[in-house]
């Protein structure tokens, strides 16, 4: 008997989650270590103990589910993705990877099929990180990120992380407990893809070949404050003149040239932003986003000597500090090849796309062979009570995590 | 015997005033109508009386001190500035050019010289606007606003304009009451640079030709927030790009290419403003001087038309209120050579220049010929309570205000 995604049941769960931390407006929060997170993961664990499978969870409440394989010596391929929300998220952020591969779980178990290696499905803890920072900790930490430095962390409610923490492992005793991080010989996550682009070219399937590094950039140029009438040129120090002209060189280059490359300012402002004053400063934000991290540097390094060289030629200077720095990943072309195979053997419209968003796969790529598989979402809308994704997508997107899983968990 | 300014006693003047409504940091706090305008009209309309003079005031608190001249047919010479500050205010802004045509008249006076025409000190009410709008309310009242248009305004501290101008005028009886607005025959005021340019090139006078008008612009561009790193180039609608681009038109022509336009970008704000999304909209600010109407005209249009560009460019639109607009003036060209000619006749370097800023002597000059000479500030600093000026540039103002006020008083 081929193994085969059970549609409806799957639809059917993606509901019943739904119902865990419902919001009024149609979405989910569940945020983090929170009783409605508690109260998903039960639920997940209650379903894989009553298929049979065994439960684990560990110290950083990762919580698997193991189907065993033939060879017992093989590390397990891991398919999963998250349970936790933002505060006003969508009910498939993180719950479609989880559920539909609880789904290929069952799946399998359905058609009494044998893979080589075991299979765990994974709910990864605290992916979205807006209750207690920092978000991917339950990958981070799998991957050999040291916990210790968060244990003392305060959730945006003022509650204590490693008391929720505690609480959380505390919730679920019938899982048994293991050390963060063992062996694995790959992983595989299907996400909602966050932005637009499956949608606009009415593809079910993006196959996701590597995930954007991010780096913030905080700018500052400090000029002279004067008015707007009686200052001269010849003595004007305008910090607006030299932001606004190093802005416009790298939106000009950076992005037009470099299809990879993305450059966002979201954020600008003058002090003391008065109408008919050239500002003292002007501050602005700097989001880029690269797949290399040599790009990532490159690109840095022109921000930093267009706004020294905009603010020199008004007089002024510019400060650049980096908030933020999380290198990308390029996934296994061998895993990413396996994703393709899987679409293209169901006759699935995809393409490989790269993720603009950071995932919980960008960190298992650094230990194993990894890859994503995206489905659209509508309007891209993703963090928003109005995420929504065709039943059909969604359906088709575990589809291609089931044919590409008994492809990695079965190599010839 | 020739007329000639006292310095000692100019200066002198200039402390007394500084008294009232002083600020612990040396600045004056002196706003229009308040109790502490109404002590220095109070100390200015007494030592007027003390020398024999005529005060006289109309319905909008514009004071006059009248010194008769020999031909009774002549409508007066006025010369003067205004007496109301900044909350935080300087000492010389305004006092200025109000003491310093009070020292003129007492100089008259000492040397019993005589001129044709009758000369008057004005103090403009409300110069500054900072507590009741409009600014500069004295002198367009006088050449022709219509005030009742501003009787229900409340000021910045919740008072009524209508209680707080008659509490004004009933506080000075000794000053004959007369209609707004008289003919008169010219208008000369002497006033601070409140810029940098006469300090940096060490000149004492400046000789102003003209006024630059004023206009306000509030752009704002819509267009639609994202994901900074999962919206495709192709999906993007950047209003930030778009505002950028279009700012940066504007500031790499309008200001190197015409030397007499000034263009200020003030304000800028993106909303929502979170560092990792593309805004939904961005709104700034856009302060533009010339002299010339038509110019400004013309600099309006190549902003509307560099933001509808970029907007369309971005997939953006652009929206744009002028929320402010007060026309330039050009000075009576004779009555600029008199002030030039007073200058070089007293040996004083001095350059031709155009005010920034606004000024009373602006609406004079749409009822007769007017001219302004102005004095290096320190810094180019003004609105500041570290406002000050050099007591040998004060004095050097002063004298060829003296000169000026001789020579258009007594045309040949």
């Amino acid at each position: 008997m081929v193994p085969e995604i059970d549609g409806e049941r799957l639809l059917g769960r993606l509901e019943a989650f739904a119902y865990v931390g419902a919001t009024p407006a149609g979405g989910v929060n569940r945020q983090a270590f929170s009783v409605e997170d508690r109260a998903a993961r039960r639920l997940l664990a209650e379903l894989a103990q009553e298929r049979g499978f065994t439960v684990f969870q560990d110290g950083i409440a990762n919580l698997f589910i193991r189907r065993e394989g033939s060879d017992a010596t093989l590390p397990p391929l891991l398919i999963g993705s998250h349970l936790d929300s933002q505060p006003t998220g969508g009910r498939f952020d993180g719950a479609l990877g989880t559920l539909s591969a609880f789904e290929v779980l069952e799946a399998l178990e359905d058609a009494e099929a044998e893979t080589r290696m075991p299979i765990e499905v994974a709910a990864w803890a605290n992916e979205e990180g807006s209750r207690f920072a920092p978000g991917v900790m339950g990958s981070m930490a799998f991957t050999g990120a040291d916990i210790s430095a968060w244990k003392s962390n305060v959730g945006s409610d003022g509650a204590s992380l490693a008391k929720e923490l505690e609480a959380t492992i505390c919730a679920l005793p019938e899982a048994t407990r293991r050390p963060i991080g063992i062996p694995i010989s790959g992983y595989i996550e299907l996400h909602i893809e966050q932005g637009p682009s499956l949608e606009k070219e009415r593809l079910p399937i993006g196959v996701v070949t590597a995930v954007q590094g991010t780096r913030w950039l905080e700018v500052s140029i400090e000029g002279a404050a004067g008015h707007a009438g009686t200052t001269g040129l010849a003595y004007r120090k305008d910090p607006m003149v030299a932001a606004i002209a190093a802005i416009h060189r790298l939106q000009a280059t950076i992005m037009p040239l470099d299809s990879s490359a993305r450059l966002t300012v979201g954020r600008i402002a003058a002090q003391p932003g008065s109408i008919n004053a050239i500002p003292q400063s002007v501050a602005f934000t700097v989001d880029i986003r690269h797949p290399r991290v040599e790009r990532l540097d490159a690109i840095e390094a022109e921000l930093r000597q267009a706004c020294a060289a905009e603010a020199e030629a008004q007089h002024c200077t510019a400060m650049i500090r980096r908030s933020f720095d999380m290198p990308g990943a390029a996934f296994s072309p061998d895993m990413v090849k396996i994703v393709e195979a899987a679409a293209r053997s169901l006759r699935l419209p995809h393409k490989r796309m790269i993720s603009g968003a950071f995932h919980d796969a960008l960190f298992l790529a650094r230990v194993a062979p990894a890859a994503m598989i995206f489905v659209p979402c509508r309007d891209g809308l993703s963090h928003n009570e109005a995420e929504y994704v065709e039943p059909a997508d969604a359906v088709a997107g575990a589809r291609v995590l089931l044919q590409a899983t008994i492809a990695a968990a079965s190599p010839r």
